[in-house]
């Protein structure tokens, strides 16, 4: 466990201590533990034994503890996951942003600008800026993070990408069919990216993802790449729904991906489909923000019962944020979300969306990631937009 | 002049040291200064002496000097001027802000639950609460603010108010005249606003302002109210256009407020008035994503040729955020300014609308309040929205 000056490596296991090192953290305003009895409480205090949440109850029944956080009546929520990132890149498009926000239409073929300048990168530098992202991202309350590939195109290129990745994440994606490179034949590329491409990123990757859209990959392309991924025991992932409907959606429901993201546009049948299946449909208004599209409709999923993560898709040309608390805001001001509906999807949603039990929650047996916020109530997340909020980050190990 | 831990107290001028103390800041990735000529540059430096900027020019020519600031190849921006804020209160509507965001109108009623929770707190608890949003929002890069009285609206609340907003910025305004009081006669209320409210308010206040809209005061009553103050020594300024078109912009416009602030609604009457005249219109995007109103258009605004300010309007009814930034980007992303437009408004904008020539930009003369951002360009602020992208914060004093 470290403060927030601490390592920027998230969700990375560590030997257990012994003998056991508690942690009390009280003095809390309201805990967020996702409980399904008691989701938030007042007056409550928790207790973090080797990282892991030990004990959960009223501050009056705490139990003595080596150390003691004092929270100074903020609010306490679960780290936020954000389960779909793409930090491994060099380079800016500020001036295409600039550019569509006065106008001009987002169009996937940016990828392609990010793709030359991230091959032209050294290591040194693709790891230096994505590492002072994820630093950036935990500061601002995020304890979990995905990290895709897909800015390299070549079998060297996306390698070094998740593997690069895999240095500050477990939760590391394999993305080579991110779209096409520019010169190369597409069912070449296809051909590459099922074969020479997923053997050197599948050792470093735990997930595979596909941009299933126009202009990107058709969903036989899609299904074909998602299935070879499987075999070699990748979970699948899928972006569909940003630009427009696609078969996107029912092929990840098909293949029970883990998640299927933007989910911007839906066709009835689409809700439908993930309202009874276990995909999750990770929203990411970030990308609505910076692309001047049309917000996702949160509001038509969670009453259909489908299962709702909210991330940033962090990335430098659609959604340049990595400020979950901005996405919570927007979430709330423009999907159609309840506060609390906005901060489970950033936690536990974002949590299903990975496949993990073990973060975006604080019941007894989670890892202890939380953070502290300067707010008596995770409602200010939304209720005071932009403001940094999040005071403290404690991020826990994996117990034994 | 301080780091981003010095005080909190902003705009206050300080005696000026002897001999010249001097501070270089390089290493600067893009410097905005609002110079007529070159507004903004690369590959410059800027000279520091005794808190005012002395010199600005290209690096390789920057003179010698006592002390030197890196910039870290960030961008250098002039310390955002909030020219509209009420932080002087206690208590927190965050339940209100769940309820709209639930489909509630915004009604200006709710300003008096906020009037109840404030007489009800000390003079300690009310400095403590506005001190700890002014050090908040000067690490968002806020280096001059604005406060307001109004939720005490008896003749010693708002005098403590005002005389609690003074110890944190010279920019005080007197709104006695924010609603009418509950079970207080509206005609017998004016008559007090402008006697002994104001004998009280006036010797701690720089400006008078009126919330001139409905359900708070007639155009006539703003009027009479706003002469008052005038009479009296202070400068205008007026709330109009936030619910409806009213006929608060045109009073302004006629009284010559330094600002009417608000201006959601606006008619083209309001719109061509405030073109040919000095009074600067501040828009206040913070509302609008607390209130789900539509966006103020600062398009029409500025094709039409006026004035425009960007400010937070930090109250805990309508928009609780503090963060310049955030505004910034709703107006890029809303309303129809470009990045530099936004910027303009919310730093040189704020500063007109203060009626204030010593901040708002980095010309020589100007005081050396800036802000050192964790990006290379100033249009981080929107692309990467919800980002806290302000790495230092520098606040100059004013110079002998």
């Amino acid at each position: 466990m470290s403060g927030p000056e601490g390592g920027s490596s998230l969700s990375r296991p560590a030997e257990p201590r012994h003998p056991a090192h508690t942690t009390l953290v009280d003095n809390i305003g309201l805990l967020v533990t996702h409980d399904a009895d008691r989701p938030e409480r007042s007056g409550a205090a928790l207790l973090i034994e080797n990282g892991v949440v030990a004990w959960v109850g009223d501050a009056g029944d705490a139990p003595a503890a080596d150390e003691r956080i004092d929270a100074h009546g903020g609010c306490v929520i679960p780290g936020f996951v954000d389960s779909h990132s793409h930090i491994v890149f060099a380079g800016d498009r500020a001036d295409e942003f600039e550019a569509r926000m006065a106008g001009r239409r987002y169009e996937a073929g940016g990828i392609r600008r990010t793709v030359r300048l991230t091959r032209d990168a050294t290591d040194e530098q693709l790891l230096a800026n994505a590492t002072r992202l994820v630093a950036q991202a935990r500061a601002q309350g995020t304890t979990t993070i995905e990290i895709k590939s897909g800015y390299g195109l070549t079998v060297a290129d996306e390698q070094r990408s998740v593997r690069l990745a895999a240095t500050l994440t477990p939760e590391v994606t394999f993305l080579g069919a991110h779209v096409v490179p520019e010169g190369v034949d597409r069912d070449a590329y296809v051909d590459l990216v099922v074969g020479e491409m997923l053997d050197a990123c599948a050792p470093h990757s735990k997930w595979i993802d596909v941009f299933c859209e126009t202009g990107a990959f058709t969903v036989d392309e899609s299904r074909r790449i998602l299935e070879a991924g499987i075999a070699r025991g990748l979970g699948a992932r899928v972006h569909a729904g940003q630009l427009g409907e696609s078969g996107g959606v029912q092929l990840a429901i098909e293949l029970a991906a883990a998640s299927v993201d933007h989910c911007t546009f839906l066709s009835a049948a689409d809700v439908e489909a993930l309202a009874s299946s276990t995909t999750v449909a990770t929203l990411l208004p970030g990308v609505e923000f910076s692309t001047k599209q049309p917000y996702p409709d949160a509001r038509r999923l969670l009453d259909a019962g489908a299962h709702v993560a909210l991330s940033t898709d962090c990335n430098p040309g659609s959604s340049f944020t990595n400020s979950m608390p901005l996405c919570i805001a927007l979430a709330v001001r423009e999907m159609g979300m309840t506060p609390y509906e906005a901060l489970r999807a950033a936690t536990e949603g974002g949590a299903a969306a990975l496949r993990r039990a073990d973060v975006g929650h604080l019941r007894v047996g989670a890892r202890a990631d939380l953070a502290i916020l300067d707010a008596p109530t995770y409602v200010h997340l939304a209720y005071r937009p932009g403001v940094p909020l999040v005071r403290q980050v404690l991020s826990g190990v994996a117990g034994p």
